[in-house]
């Protein structure tokens, strides 16, 4: 094992190129044994290893700075800055992150998670060490997939305009988390074929020396014929038009070839972008076929042929994701009403949008990493007259927030729908990941409606009702399997703007829950009623907003209410409840406000956080046990 | 008077190239008028009224699309199509808005207020007709500082990608709010010597046509030629390189030009780009030689030499503005700390950064209009040891607010310090603009600190408790001058984190108010005293998070609490309180939050928005006097 006398980057230096080609198939063993394990993510860190060991070995990263994008890609760079005998804790309680962190090594710079931020942030840093006169690299490792976020045109723009002296590394493997889209990435596939460039380079060699001009006359040629050369596609040209100069593209399998390119970039200064080319689950059959699955992959085994087995299970009945459902309501919607559009931000796969874009090509838009024109974009759709449903996971919708507020809600009567899968907590991908904040950056804009619902057949309903709404909505659902809680046969009531559902009365306290909540709320007021006689009346939310003004005053005329959500406490929906009751009622108010603390929520398995934040039925038996318990 | 025969757009059309002319000239003429009167935005809308004209010659935008980015430049707009005779009620109560809007009138498709949306809502909108089969044009006018936005990269890279059927013009200024700055506006730049383009296209024809090679390899002569004459600066390569055909430029005030130009650009389909040059000011020279003061202008007046005199008051004592205090503020904390730097989008001049920028040159950095890159940008300098203040205006750090959950409070131990201009109620320029949501959406994340001072003093002991804490801060300060409202001599108490400071001592209940409302609270506590005898304490909460726990378990003791602010009452400073009392007292509460119901606030000056809302001191004292009725 060559990867045994690894423990800090310097190691690397040791080694001749043969020994680190062994490396680089140990490190991808590790890989894909820790993830078949943990979860996590897969084709993007398998295609990056050979990067990861040049960057390593050309740049002293206790000293320099590395920066990879969206940060799921740094599991190679984990095991190379020391912390291989702690990987196998990846994405676990108390383990390793699947993002860099400052907390676990001096190698991790920012937590990142969130896409397109890693040029803004080397940015700052390059110019920080302008002022302080410290001359150590800056490098920022993007995805081609990344690159389509705005962010990193306005940070190229910059720093391109004030000649910050940075490595923007550009990781093209010609696919983010979806297959990457936008003219952009065409110009990229332009130059994909290493050959072309050659050719071109060679013909206009070719060209010029049969060229009969000379003195001055040849001097303008040759400029102009090398702009042509250096423009001859678009991507190039973008990047020089940004002021940084372009080099690529590169063999990113290759450690020999990049150590050369690293090296000779290292020495120059000022805005330069290396253009390399990986292959996305490189070293892994599955993972190269499908690296969309491979992209953040629960964990899975191996048939004895080599087929994938995923061993992903967040309910015993273990059926549908939500996505599934969303997927399926989606498509349903879209047959009985052919106004409705679907718009996604490279999350066709993650979102279920998959068969509704294959049913109905036309009505489909995948407008990449761009979260916040995806907003607008559908506001010029329902404009047009069509409904347009956007799905993108919570803690990426947080990207669109002033485009939801100035884009939809104001513009009143566009009903664009947000549908936000990955709301709530989400387990082992941890604070970047968690959508627990979306209910607080919605509630106060006005004319939006809010609404999750509790199991499947609510979803199709909520779904259908937002359809029909003339302003804008979002319904947020968890990550993860469905659990279908309530007795076989139940019907769940049609919605009705701002109101609740009751799904079990009683009268020693009423719980409103919201969403994925409603599940383990029902099965622990059920508990209580069988084993205490303690009737707990079961509120199946279903809006954050418009509240159910008239439940809730009847609520606070029995006794305690409960509010239950998996989502910050801070302006969640119990806070909006309490508004509610402050306002409206006398002013004795017994509420209790049950969800997450005013803290990022470490990654832990989903039922681990549930516990940790009471979420679980359990503890939610408990603690509504112990009201009672404090009463007598 | 041509104006006055022009009551819809087709009337343009009956006008000859001369009669044109003299329209701009009247058009100008009516809007430095009422810009006088009313204030608004004045030199982007003077350089922009033969576009408009030409716009409207050549399209019907009854059936055609148009669609204005930011929207502040759509006053000759606004008097072609239908609305002279209401331009005199401009910004005012009733009147009609600075901004477009579809509720005056059908030329009007979207409320427009923040930057760089107008290409993907167009996008939107050409993909909408692409599916209905509907032919009609869509035109988007954007500025050469919106084009620094990231979102219409994300948008262009879209549209080209999907070769959407979409006509944008690069309204090209050299000048957003501030100087554009970036690498692709010193592109532009090269652009806007038409001349070097004829030059350059000639010197390329002369060299062809002595260029002895015949047959094919004329042919990929020519090709590479041509390619090297397109790309031969940034701009248009980038444009190309987006999917879009680029047209420019032309001289954006001749009407004869524009409109020859924008026809046959009518009769093309796909992604086309019309690169427009104009001066901001044009025709009125005070607005020329300054067009940044007269971005967006307070009413004024002219004296006799033509000089300018400023109309803007909106407190008694009409010293200063927060932005001044800011600036000196910013300044000293500079002077004193070599770690202190500044960042600004675009808002060097509003913000109140030009001293320090003057001062401290390579410690200011403008990023353009590129507010959610700003944040990742400051986390970087932040960690090297920097302490960056960035001054956003609330309505605008909006688009930052995943960067800020992301890049700063996620960092945890990054002094990111951000310095929110406008918050609160801005008065005229409406719902776009002001700032009325900051607390709610940045309270829910962890690690951050919110605060607002009471006035000038107050401001600057929270700017230097800022500098000194390890994490990261909001301070929000409101739009216009300081009252300086406590008595003569009056110092305020030291700053701790999360501690208010009683400014009146009172048994009969307890107001907390937060920033630019403890003025009028303090003043309308005084006159109950004097008047009635009813004692009210008084607290400057300064802080919205932490909340003063003591204080506020104190008040609860006592009797009715009130909260004041200019924010939205959800999610807000009282919402806070109200959670904390809910969670840590008895159940016993009386709160009553005065601030903004859950609406858009229309356009109208800010007196008569504080007193819609129960802000003024008048209404205060009538609220406080009624709580105190009612007991009886």
């Amino acid at each position: 094992m060559v990867l045994e006398i690894i423990n800090k980057p310097e190691d690397l230096r040791k080694l001749t190129y043969s020994e680190l080609e062994v490396l680089a198939g140990e490190i991808r063993n590790l890989l894909i044994t820790v993830v078949m394990n943990n979860g996590g993510h897969l084709a993007s860190n398998l295609g990056i290893v050979e990067l990861t060991i040049a960057l390593h070995r050309v740049f002293d990263f206790s000293v320099d700075s590395l920066i990879f994008d969206v940060g799921h890609q740094s599991y190679a760079h984990k095991i190379i800055s020391g912390r291989k005998d702690l990987f196998s804790t990846l994405r676990q309680k108390n383990g390793i992150s699947g993002f860099p962190n400052p907390n676990e090594s001096v190698y991790d710079l920012f937590i990142a998670g969130h896409s397109s931020t890693s040029i803004s942030s080397a940015t700052g840093l390059a110019l920080g060490k302008k002022i302080a006169s410290d001359d150590s690299s800056t490098v920022a490792v993007v995805g081609d997939g990344s690159l389509g976020g705005g962010m990193c045109f306005e940070a190229m723009n910059h720093a391109g305009g004030v000649g910050a002296n940075l490595l923007v590394v550009l990781n093209d493997n010609d696919m983010a988390i979806s297959k990457t889209v936008g003219a952009f990435s065409k110009h990229l596939e332009e130059f994909r074929s290493k050959e072309n460039t050659t050719k071109l380079r060679k013909d206009l060699k070719d060209a010029l020396s049969k060229l009969p001009i000379i003195g001055e006359s040849m001097d303008w040629f040759y400029e102009k014929l090398l702009g042509a050369l250096k423009n001859h596609t678009g991507a190039a040209a973008v990047f020089e038009a940004m002021g940084f100069r372009y080099f690529g593209p590169f063999d990113g399998h290759s450690i020999e070839e990049l150590e050369e390119e690293l090296k000779s970039l290292s020495k120059l200064t000022g805005p330069r972008i290396l253009h390399v080319l990986t292959e996305k689950g490189k070293g892994f059959t599955p993972a190269c076929k499908d690296p969309e699955s491979f992209h953040s992959s629960a964990p899975f085994t191996l048939d004895n042929e080599g087929g994938v087995i995923r061993l992903n299970c967040t309910c015993s009945d273990n059926t549908k994701s939500y996505s599934k459902v969303f997927s399926e309501t989606l498509f349903d919607l879209a047959e009985k009403n052919d106004k409705v559009v679907a718009i996604t931000a490279a999350m066709s796969g993650g979102t279920g949008m998959a068969k509704f874009a294959e049913s109905f090509q036309n009505r489909f838009f995948d407008v990449g990493m761009a979260e916040s024109h995806a907003i607008p974009f559908a506001a010029g759709l329902a404009k047009k007259g069509f409904v347009p449903v956007v799905a993108i996971y919570s803690t990426f919708l947080q990207r669109s927030y002033d485009q939801i507020f100035h884009d939809a809600a104001l513009q009143e009567k566009l009903p664009v729908i947000f549908a936000l899968d990955r709301a709530g907590l989400v387990g082992e991908d941890g604070p970047t990941h968690h959508g627990v904040f979306d209910i607080a950056y919605m509630r106060h804009l006005p004319n939006l409606v809010l609404m999750a619902p509790a199991d499947a057949d609510d979803m199709r309903l909520l779904f259908e009702f937002a359809s029909k709404l003339s302003s804008p909505s979002a319904i947020r659902y968890p990550k993860g399997n469905v659990c279908s809680f309530m007795p076989e046969g139940y019907e769940h009531k049609p919605v009705a703007l701002g109101k609740g559902e009751i799904l079990k009365e009683g009268m020693d306290a009423t719980v409103f829950a919201y969403g994925r909540m409603v599940a383990p709320v029902y099965a622990a007021a059920s508990r209580l009623s069988a084993e205490h006689g303690i009737e707990i009346e079961v509120v199946n939310a279903r809006f954050a907003k418009p509240l159910d003004d008239d439940l809730l005053i009847a609520a606070a005329g029995k006794g305690v209410i409960f509010t239950v959500e998996d989502h910050v406490l801070s302006g969640g929906f119990g806070s909006a409840v309490g508004e509610f009751l402050l306002d409206k009622t006398g002013g004795d108010i017994e509420l209790r406000r049950i969800g997450i603390r005013d803290e990022f929520v470490l990654p832990a398995s989903l039922s681990e956080q549930d516990e940790e934040y009471g979420l679980s039925e359990e503890r939610l038996y408990q603690r509504f046990l112990d009201e009672f318990e404090s009463l007598k």
